[in-house]
């Protein structure tokens, strides 16, 4: 039998950061006909958050370092302030959103990153998605909105990477569904040459990623999503694209698609 | 049919404030049989912040005044800090939690709150609790913590009272379970003497509490809870009871019964 078809699709930072951007994402978003989970990032409303605190944020590797109370400030800001106006917006356009963090109805179990020289603090790495529940929001018409919190089950908020919770996602939920993830962020896709928005490269597969990571055009920032992306591949789901959020609703928009 | 049981428990600002406290009444909690929803309030925390962040918290009536960016506060402080850490906590006991604003699945539909003289701002009254939603929930073993901020399906969150919430939400499931309704505070009930924790009314009926009221023994601040426990009797909640937290398992610790 056919599987129905689930979009996950991914917001960055940057889009959360201007609030007309969100809500004509959000608006096409809504229209998305069939089951559908949206997963967010933070933006800068954390950072801000914490300099107003007094409090001064640390980054290695794209990663935030969380400690306690930096924790404290991610949770409130992303599971409290982001996703909770993301999931009021989309109960305005109808779309029947559920905002989530991995803590609510133990969706999404991590464990504590441990890197030998680097110390994360509260940050985690996802071992658990539990597709069951996902299944049954899904099938009684509710639309998971997913923000970067997860938990340990031991009683411990986590904050996780957002590209990777989409991607663990994503492979979980192709137990039921023939899965279709998408990362939108501020680009139109992999860039040959990043200063040249018409320079997307539409079709990137296992061979052509290597080629592309020894000639420097996918560099750190862009390596764990493609990372993420070729993980979501090799556990089964059918299609990941990088692009611009407007592509999911104009289909002639320029975007990369990876394939294995 | 005798119908199921369902404990609807609400607990306030204090217990909230005391991290050993809350983790006891969580355990105390998570060990009720059955299916049982959880309403909290805010505590200081959202005061704390606002002041952190050079704002002034207004108080009317022990209501708070919610303008644009008290709103924000409310909404990171209670539907992100304290609810997804009394949801990851709920989890540590094996309670299967999911933490909830009434934006969430659309689960508390409220309007903004106009009383004349007075502007409360982004503050809402109940409208619509969709039972369907909170049942689809508790039958499938999800334990609902529901914070005290809802939406008007027009894309505003609201800040709401969290007595309101929980005599709604108890009003609302009426149709699908004999509910019992319990407001955990920091005192053992209605005391007739409030220096006088010994003095506990164990039983108030309507006529009672009209003599209570005229005898100033039920004044201003216990008016509302009052009035909320008043609401569900008469749409047909079991049994309402108000006392301490521990009440939930100590079956011999005094509190007060109210009756229609």
């Amino acid at each position: 039998m056919m599987k129905q078809k689930l979009k996950i699709i991914k917001i960055g930072g940057d889009i959360i950061n201007k609030k007309d951007d969100l809500s004509s994402f959000l608006t096409d978003f809504s229209r998305i006909n069939g089951p559908k989970i949206l997963v967010h990032g933070g933006g800068n409303r954390a950072t801000e958050m914490a300099k107003n605190l007094g409090l001064q944020p640390k980054l290695i590797g794209g990663r935030r370092i969380t400690d306690k109370a930096n924790l404290e400030i991610v949770t409130m800001v992303y599971a409290g302030l982001i996703n909770k106006n993301i999931t009021a917006e989309l109960q305005l356009n109808n779309c029947n959103a559920i905002g989530l963090s991995g803590a609510d109805a133990n969706i999404i179990v991590a464990h504590k990153r441990i890197v030998k020289n680097i110390d994360y603090g509260l940050a985690g790495d996802v071992d658990i998605v539990n597709h069951s529940t996902m299944q049954l929001f899904l099938e009684n018409n509710l639309t998971p909105v997913i923000c970067a919190i997860t938990h340990d089950k031991k009683g411990q908020l986590l904050n996780t990477n957002a590209d990777t919770i989409a991607s663990e996602l994503a492979s979980a939920m192709v137990k039921y569904y023939d899965v279709e993830l998408v990362y939108c962020f501020e680009k139109n896709g992999v860039l040959n040459n990043i200063n040249n928005e018409n320079s997307v490269i539409e079709k990137i597969n296992s061979k052509k990623m290597q080629i592309l990571k020894e000639q420097g055009v996918i560099n750190e920032g862009m390596l764990p999503k493609i990372d993420n992306c070729f993980y979501a591949l090799q556990n089964g789901v059918a299609k990941v694209i990088i692009g611009k959020p407007e592509l999911i609703q104009d289909k002639n928009l320029k975007c990369t698609t990876l394939v294995l």
